[in-house]
């Protein structure tokens, strides 16, 4: 039997690994490293600092491998997504398969937690079900963006008893304020804050959270989203990407 | 200047700790602990093997002290909250005071995330507030009971883009399943679940996350509600306490 560990590497601070995940990391006979393309090297170069600095067995191997493209055209969000898994199911299977001998132990390194809007927990499930190649698995969690956001805002996630929306750009109108007093937006590539209208939100803002090039803005939203806009310009002209998230918030701890 | 640091150290696997989280602890001249009483016994057993395994300088001090007890009668939620709030900062405030020099560090140890219904940031800011002890602070994030739930489940906690909840017993009510497809339950004494009656709902439960006690059960919610309950009863009159917490889930990924 193979196994298979998907392991959270945090945000972007190589000290945001926890010790369950150094552990997990030493236990992998392969490390499975995906190529993004040139862009993100500042997130490749964090990867390869966690894995020079806490990988202590000298007999494990690294295996990059190419993430297939999402396809979006003629295709529902929906549709472009499942397809997209498949492509990437048949990737891993072929990894597993070639990669990895009958009894040992293969890592996927993910950014934040595995089970915070990243799809590799679905995926390996999909590989799974497949049936061709047999194998168990186990998730190592890890410290997501949202974690260093509100660390480096040093704000609690929720007001006093009240609950919290995690969501997504494209799903943000739904859900603030009318919904949820605070809400996470994460994956949102349209800036979707700069719509809301409401004169007594407040956003905090961060982005390359954990890194050395983290930016933080906080405020009253009318006031400070034209920072933002042109803080995110900036910097994604000069970095050459951008991965960013913000909470929105209405009202204060123990207003009922 | 003081300076204190709000510390996140896990769900209750002692390696949960991040190396930012242990090398905060080593920062620290003191740690301060509170006493909860003899109940959560193995829980406090937790916090003395994060100390005596990650605290690896000898000149650090430990404070131990009594939390104030949350007064309910007459009073709002809100007010006893409050209330109770007002009576940590005291508290805190004269421990700073009095067993922190000017320009020494200590640290509040804090399960799980600071940011997840925590009061420990309020509080500290609360006394920043009252202006009585200069000092500055930061946080430093952890693995939360949520993350240890999708872990030891191994599950996403959304569905391919949509958004989750997380959100208290007393107001599960109003969130599942007519605003949320995904709702995390944290704080909840009266088991809310129970009340719940959708047949298409799918509960993932855990208890002592992350400890050698843990408990998972799940399904959907009509054929395992009975076992939960049993479970939990029988497991908090065997320990005397328990800590648990749970998801509730409608729908699959790529349904739109």
């Amino acid at each position: 039997m193979r196994h298979i560990l998907i392991i959270g590497i945090g945000a972007g601070n190589p000290e945001h690994m926890t010790v369950q995940a150094i552990n997990a990391l030493n236990r992998a006979d392969v490390l499975f490293i995906p190529t993004k393309g040139a862009k993100k090297t500042e997130l490749a170069e964090v990867r390869r600092e966690i894995c020079g600095r806490y990988v202590t067995r000298s007999d494990s191997r690294t295996v990059e491998f190419a993430v297939p493209v999402r396809q979006t055209e003629g295709r529902s969000y929906s549709q472009s997504v499942d397809d997209w898994h498949a492509s990437i199911a048949a990737t891993y299977e072929t990894l597993l398969a070639s990669e990895l001998a009958d009894g040992q132990a293969g890592a996927f390194l993910v950014w934040g937690d595995p089970m915070l809007y990243d799809s590799t927990i679905r995926i390996v499930e999909r590989v799974k079900a497949r049936g061709q190649v047999a194998f168990d698995f186990e998730v190592v969690p890890g410290i997501t963006s949202l974690q260093a956001l509100c660390a480096s805002h040093r704000i609690p996630l929720n007001l006093v008893g009240k609950p919290v929306e995690i969501t997504t750009g494209r799903r943000l109108a739904e859900s603030f304020p009318q919904k949820s007093e605070t809400a996470v937006v994460m994956l949102d590539g349209e800036q979707a804050f700069r719509n809301i209208d409401d004169p007594d939100a407040e956003i905090y803002w961060g982005a390359y959270l954990g890194t050395p090039d983290e930016i933080v803005i906080s405020g009253r939203l009318a006031e400070v989203k034209e920072d933002i806009l042109e803080a995110r310009a900036a910097a994604r002209e000069r970095m050459g990407w951008i991965m960013d998230i913000y909470l929105l918030r209405k009202g204060a701890d123990f207003e009922d």
